[in-house]
């Protein structure tokens, strides 16, 4: 496709989009990778930011678009701070407050297992001026580009999100409770603790025949697809060698990956 | 903002998108409304399409993007079709063995409770080429769009989405079991059978008081919230005319919105 295409739509597109005030903040979502995940109005917040502050797990092109802006690199991958959220928010409140128009682009969706929303209420804390531009989770653009619905009519009438990655005891999903459901669940960050997640989902009840995946740096170009059950899910892992970031999916979506494909 | 700018970030963005080829169809999620949610390759698709099949949860905006299209609607409401998906699915099957180029836009994520699965697996099945382009869901560009976040360290570790608009037993959720998990639950389609769920959620176990809320035109200029509790909510509904598109969300997650509005 040539890029005339994408600027003929936009000049027939009659959209205003927001206008990015000094002193504001504006919480990004990029989507989970692919540059043509990126919204229209997080494409325009780019444009306008003079301060960018942005983790490991958003593409260097989305970055490279804010070429006027001071860039605060901020990044963590597999959960692992390398600066300490509190830092994060309290960079943002300061670039606030020298009137700087500051975009804080993160992986995905903002509010969607992205701590967007520890940062919304020290912005709101500090009457700070302060928006939310969704982006496509990495759940549902992962499982859209490995080919499995995360939906399915006569399948399932409900997808878990959960994350694989909670710190602090009080929000450690009950995995045994989920498995229950008997709904398909997707897990973000979910590699470090998988063996106890796992433990958790089969005491629930899920047998270790249900069917389960990897999706492996969903979107980009290194994306891979593993397929396993929930029983060889550990050792699919070590022999596959899994990097962060990946999800894991788990649940009857994943067998309809066949049929997508003309195979099933 | 001034187009101007997003045309300089498109400029910038070195994203050749994807070519649509005569014979396939791309099946392409719009967001939930605003149009400033489309993504890039969103776009792309709709100024490359020549046949434009769309249901009426997209926006008229992204509609007219694609001016070069023939444009088929077949559109639905509430979960009521006027046109049963066997014949969508026909209908693109036919447009894409007549050699269209054929976009099937939909509101929010193809794959998301929106029946693009289904349409998915007839194109599998006829060997017409086809791709996914994910969209927002409408549940996380609706709750960003509402001031709710999804997810919350010390809140939540999993979010659950379920449809309130069953037709089929066997992909209707279990209510009772995904009340059980402890979790914020977002329901699309859930007006029409909104009772009957709110009982089975209290059996499941969740207090009368368990906050909860509608966003009815989620990213629309129309866009309203309603705070209620589960037991509040069918009263709510009546008092007030919530009328479908209309999100229900039910959790902890809920009274977060005065903290991100700075009332909390």
């Amino acid at each position: 496709m040539s890029r005339t295409f994408l600027e003929q739509a936009m000049a027939r597109l009659a959209h205003a989009g927001p206008e990015l005030e000094p002193g504001h903040v504006w919480l990004v979502g990029a989507g989970p990778g692919d540059p043509g995940l990126l919204t229209l109005d997080a494409l325009a917040a780019l444009a306008q930011a003079d301060a960018l502050v942005h983790d490991a797990l958003v593409s260097e092109k989305a970055v490279a678009v804010a070429e006027q802006a001071e860039k605060f690199f901020v990044g963590k991958r597999g959960g692992r701070l390398s600066i300490p959220q509190g830092e994060i928010n309290a960079l943002l409140v300061r670039l606030a407050k020298e009137g700087r128009k500051v975009v804080r682009l993160k992986g995905g969706h903002p509010l969607v297992f992205a701590r967007g929303g520890e940062e919304a209420l020290a912005l709101a804390a500090e009457k700070i001026p302060f928006r939310v531009l969704p982006g496509v989770t990495s759940a549902f653009g992962g499982l859209a580009s490995a080919g499995i619905p995360a939906t399915m009519r006569g399948v399932n009438g409900a997808v878990i999100l959960a994350t694989g990655f909670a710190a602090q005891s009080d929000d450690r999903p009950d995995w045994a409770a989920l498995a229950r459901t008997g709904q398909p669940i997707v897990i973000y960050m979910g590699l470090t603790h998988m063996a106890d997640t796992v433990t958790a989902l089969m005491e629930g009840g899920l047998a270790a025949d249900t069917p389960a995946a990897f999706v492996e740096n969903a979107t980009l170009p290194g994306e891979r697809v593993v397929v396993a059950t929930l029983g060889t899910l550990v050792g699919a892992a070590e022999r596959e060698r899994i990097v962060s970031p990946a999800l894991i999916v788990v649940g009857h979506i994943v067998p309809l990956r066949e049929k997508m494909r003309g195979e099933g």
